[in-house]
């Protein structure tokens, strides 16, 4: 969903090359711009507000977090959240998830997040969806070989659509749930939420989630 | 779900050997128990009382049907309305299910129909639920290189666990929904209905579906 534009989005994220990137190109040193390089990478492709990778950058000090978005505004209020946090383990980048095999290096990346994408449900915008195969070959670069990927929607279609495609592309499934918030799985016990899973579960539609890796291609 | 105890059923089905047969053992000549057995065979195993495969016979003469039944109350309610109908290309099997692969040639089934399988939810029960590895080994064996499986249910949990291991099984995906009745999917526009779906979806319940072949191993 596009936020309303944030005037003050822009200079802010100028001001702070620290913690975010813009657009970058070539080989990015992330080693260098986390406190502790010798922890393993996790990203969220789409992270709106940040809510999610914040709290998981919270959650987690063992791991390092870069929340990828499309938008100045959403990347703007992750970053004026983060800085007051001023969470050792989080990065922002602002750039397109399309690009993501070229922000980071070949098995490189422990876990991909994909949250409440997009669903782009015309059938002519296919290839739009973060799950389509050319997204899914990108997220196979990057993960290392243990890694995998966890996505989470409320929306119907676009699951249906990515159970096929992830299946078609021989990931292999590890968990599936089709009401994340009506489920004992140990799995979830700790869910942490995107700002869209509050809204949309509070009204009663049910979240779906499904985590896969590529082993069955290895 | 168990039928409450029909005592005329034993009697019908053992006066009609010519529509069902009673726990078979040793190879089963199909050709010479259908008018037409040019007919490819597409098989529902767990029939309940048969109006899913009833309809499906009616629909489609060019078909061969077999239903498999595993209780005598259940395939005696088949038998009654096939007798009636008395359908050249529906046959009744009163057997078990996990015997399918010896009921059927090797690559001579075109399509295996699950339809609202008990769900066993206890984790000790997983090996009795049709969707299970030895299932799936069972139907991979009859199938025909093009042969492919459709499987509906209207309970979560057995539908979660049948992404999973359909998925690791090496199965490839056709479709899914997450609610067929609440769909404008081709493939479902004449939706033909189990007893227990009509019931369950008239409560609300939403109907799961995949269809799904074996080629990926292929």
């Amino acid at each position: 969903m596009r936020l309303k534009n944030k005037p003050w989005a822009h200079d802010l994220v100028d001001a702070h090359p620290e913690k975010i990137l813009v657009r970058p190109e070539g080989e990015i040193d992330w080693q260098a711009r986390f406190e502790n390089p010798a922890l393993p990478i996790r990203i969220e492709v789409g992270s709106g507000k940040g809510q999610f990778i914040i709290e998981q950058a919270k959650a987690h000090p063992d791991y390092n977090f870069v929340a990828i978005e499309l938008q100045t505004s959403a990347a703007g209020v992750i970053l004026r959240d983060e800085l007051e946090l001023n969470l050792p383990n989080l990065q922002i980048l602002l750039g397109d998830g399309k690009m993501v095999d070229t922000y980071f290096k070949p098995e490189s990346v422990d876990l991909v997040y994909l949250n409440f994408s997009d669903p782009w449900p015309k059938t002519r915008h296919e290839k739009r969806r973060l799950t389509y195969k050319d997204f899914l070959a990108s997220y196979e670069n990057i993960l290392t070989d243990s890694g995998h990927m966890e996505f989470k929607t409320d929306n119907r279609g676009l699951f249906e659509y990515s159970l096929v495609s992830m299946n078609n592309y021989d990931m292999r499934f590890d968990y599936v749930s089709l009401d994340l918030h009506n489920t004992d799985d140990e799995v979830y016990a700790n869910n942490i939420q995107t700002e869209y899973e509050e809204k949309f579960s509070k009204k009663g539609h049910p979240i779906y989630a499904l985590h896969a890796h590529f082993g069955a291609k290895k």
